[in-house]
């Protein structure tokens, strides 16, 4: 009286999917397998291709199909500034602003005792090399303002500087567009401590 | 400056699992070619062999990877009783109660009239046949209990009343263990509206 094996299977493979659970593992699977069959075979496909073709760029850590990514080979992009993020997805983030037109160096990951993952896990030698290299005038740390992401941002800014690297690390206050009646307290505070001298 | 055209796909491709917006889509892309490669490998493979192996019991409507299931085969449950539910997840959630031992319909879908699913898209004729077969004796409607599932039953209920065939609907009411301070006035309502004689 049982679920069928192949969509068991089906099932559990889609946990593997990050913030899916039993139920929802369920629920996208009736949905693939009665509405979405067409899309189902085009992830099939999608999958194999992205595990066959992605990889690592040797310069900054992003997924590319190239040795090296587009970002890293453009000679438009500024090669002094060397903006850290923890993801490919902070990278996109920060391209958004078009506001930076330096290179990146992606950790893929961020310092997190808990899960084990020190500062020997991230293999920072690359990135220390990579700063090294007499190119780079400015290492900008843009983890995130989690307690990990600040750890990270610490530890770096500490093996960066003792080498004589510039280490800077992006703002942090009040967002654009934020009204303070809505802002935590925590943010406030830090907003207020790192104020501006303002011109005039 | 993109980002890579397979990594694009699949993130696309993602994006047909219900309740995948871009930005969990993104996130999902990235947790699997990052940290799930094998995950996403077994995924693949699932989605194919579901694709392949899985199709629709020609007795009740669920997936099977026969031509008819488990369940419509087993000789030990009751053909007499036959319940509708809309999907395959509800007939399992009627399994766990361990309620029920009659047969099952499904419906695979609901009347929506926003979505354009009428009772003509539901294919009835199949329920309708299975119900006047002479061997069942009792429907028992077990669609939710939302807008689109009363109405279903409601359709349903008139259809097969209409030939004579005994036709139920499951209790409605406050659930097992539930507090009716925090129970919806509605529900509380129906509760009341729908109370049973106690003997004694």
């Amino acid at each position: 009286m049982s679920t069928p094996s192949s969509l068991e299977s089906l099932i559990e493979a889609l946990r593997c999917l990050p913030g899916v659970g039993p139920k929802s593992a369920q629920r996208m699977a009736y949905h693939l397998l009665q509405r979405e069959r067409e899309g189902a075979r085009r992830l099939a496909d999608a999958l194999r291709q992205a595990l066959e073709g992605l990889r690592h760029c040797q310069r900054c850590n992003t997924f590319t199909e190239a040795e090296i990514c587009e970002r890293c080979a453009s000679p438009r992009r500024d090669a002094s500034l060397l903006c850290v993020v923890e993801t490919p997805v902070d990278m996109n983030m920060m391209e958004q602003t078009h506001a930076y037109a330096g290179l990146y160096y992606v950790l893929m990951g961020r310092v997190s005792p808990l899960d084990g993952i020190g500062p020997r896990q991230l293999q920072l030698e690359r990135l220390l090399a990579r700063a090294c290299d007499g190119v780079v005038r400015e290492v900008v740390l843009a983890t995130n303002y989690t307690n990990e992401g600040e750890a990270t941002a610490h530890y770096l800014s500490e093996l960066l500087g003792s080498r004589g690297i510039r280490v800077s690390r992006i703002a942090r206050g009040v967002p654009v567009g934020g009204e303070l009646e809505y802002i935590d307290p925590g943010t406030l505070a830090q907003a207020l401590r790192e104020r501006r001298a303002l011109d005039g």
